[in-house]
């Protein structure tokens, strides 16, 4: 019988970057074993509708118990557990097939948001212990992240858990960018092995607030 | 037959301020007529479940076409139109009775994020047309004010419109909170008028882009 | 015999605006009296150089017996009181002229630094008691200035006090910068009016900490 | 003859904190040699006053050819090269013998001011090759690190460089600050070692800009 799955996503790089993190971050755990299952890491294009064809496709082939699509957020210092999608795209700037949709559903059938299913005041408590800086997020914005995460959680079948986490530019690409925090790759590939360890361990997710007053 | 009613809604003090400005914005306007329409305040407290009760006998006494109800986002430097409200209570802090639920839903038969009927584009193009500092918004916390956006919206019938504002604190307020920015009330109270005129005026939003990456 | 003059400078506009809003704060108070002065307002250009020209003849001209200097600080959320001058210009970008220079001292024979001979924590009070929202500052920057704020203090003879303070774009400025915070001119203008009548009123400075780790 | 020696200082925690990352960052490179140097890392007590006695006398026993003195900013977010310390201690908070000097002088027969004799240019070029997140900062505040940099400034002997660098929080400080963002010691211990080789490779600084308008 194969070994259970946990699939993470990254994207290319968009917005004029050479690279992107997240990708960095989640292709160094292609192939990595994690409490008895297998990661599979896996690349998306940053274009509306086309990212999701890919992810669909990914959910299709290795049927994961548990999905974390991640993301880049330039300029945030934090790691950042995103706690709702949003069906609603809006994008600031064009994705990279030139799409600019404007205030248009992700799916138009769809609820109006989805929340993770990841245990988020868990995986907060672990990486804070591991001495890694995380927050608990209330956005993941109107662009393409926003648009995968909540296809992701309309893709999932029961019983499979999935969520976003958005995590800072690279120092390298920090260094290009002036006032801007930077967090190691390595260290972002860390919380999200934390983040899946955690996840796999935890039935009831902490009850501990990490909430915010806007 | 009375006049059509806009009902606006402000908080009372929390969190060891003296004032809200919410409310202070908010009360200069009970009564005044905007396009063939009486304004009427009402100040809600900041509790959970209570603070909708007033709202929802409000929303009952006065059948308004349109509720703007307002929070105060001390540190955020403008006028913030918020877009979503979330199912979702989580309180860093005790609200004025001393409830802090955690990771509960505000309404537990409720969809998951209900969108403000505002046509938050406009108001905001109007709002920079008139000089007063604002932005879109897509996260209202998880406190008493989003507890109150999302109540609003889930108790609002059909071709009733409404939404969520928040504000800077006063200058007043901003003084004694090193760092933080403040936005005269006066200048509060302008932008919710310029918002019920332009909600009042605008049948379909502009399709103009106000998003974000992350 | 003349009353004693209290002499206020704003700076045109630059970088691209329509306005500076110090110069639209100082000019509404120009020909006021304020505790037996009479306040003349000057407008200085944003270039390296002629701006100390500018000052440095209505100095001769008017014999202040205190002045102070205003500029734009866009992006900053208070009133700040600056504390030190330094004998540095290093422009970011090209002044109005198109002079940029680097690493180069204000007066190769001035002192490495000038501290401004206002009672800062004094004025500082006194804005937090009137509820504008001010700060002290350690940095007044490398730009025209701080090149203005070195001049003055180089220029001043004894007995003659002298400061800088920056101030906020203006709400209309702030409208059309995402993200800025905004302050009302008349706001400024009241400041400026606090701060001279303070220095006025004030022999000592008061001893209560504004002070910054780093 | 004995080899010529940099002279690094961190400090001891303060403020609350069990570690200071910038005792952490300097201790590692204690005793490498960088070009012919011997690095010399020498920890100082976060107090007014005796911080200096101890400075002084580790550049009395080793006669560095260059120092640098490191402090933590915690809530900066990127390596901070300091521009200028000025002669001025006003602490916000009592120092670790409980003293609070408030608006006096470093040295009441100093200057105004310091400027550091580092190429921070050539510094700043030399971190953004390397991928490091830094900046050039014109105020390295008004404690015990301000202090020390002045201190230093006045110490040194003809022919003596030094100057002062700033370092975020650790990423393990940086998780229990909520909202702070952190950099790993040994990226800052980088940082210092590309600070040292620069400096010594180093003759006249680059001119390029990295200045600030306020």
């Amino acid at each position: 019988m194969p070994q259970p799955t946990l699939l993470l996503t990254g994207f290319e790089p968009f917005g004029g970057e050479a690279v992107n993190p997240s990708w960095e971050a989640v292709r160094v755990l292609d192939g990595e074993s994690i409490v008895g299952h297998r990661v599979v890491a896996v690349r998306l294009p940053v274009v509306f509708g086309r990212s999701l064809e890919v992810l669909r496709e990914a959910l299709r082939a290795h049927r994961p118990t548990l999905t974390i699509c991640v993301g880049q957020a330039g300029g945030r210092p934090r790691i950042s557990l995103e706690r709702v999608a949003i069906n609603l795209d809006d994008a600031r700037i064009p994705d990279n097939e030139g799409r600019q949709p404007i205030d248009s559903p992700v799916d138009p059938h769809g609820p109006p948001a989805h929340f993770a299913t990841l245990p988020i005041k868990a995986i907060l408590a672990a990486l804070t212990d591991a001495g890694i800086p995380a927050e608990v997020s209330n956005s993941a914005g109107t662009y393409v992240c926003n648009h995968v995460f909540y296809g992701l959680m309309q893709a999932l079948d029961d019983g499979m858990r999935g969520g976003f986490v958005h995590i800072p530019y690279s120092p390298e690409q920090a260094a290009r960018h002036p006032g801007a925090p930077g967090l190691p790759v390595a260290m972002a590939s860390e919380a999200l092995r934390i983040a899946l360890r955690t996840t796999l361990a935890t039935r009831e997710d902490l009850r501990v607030q990490a909430g915010a007053e806007h």
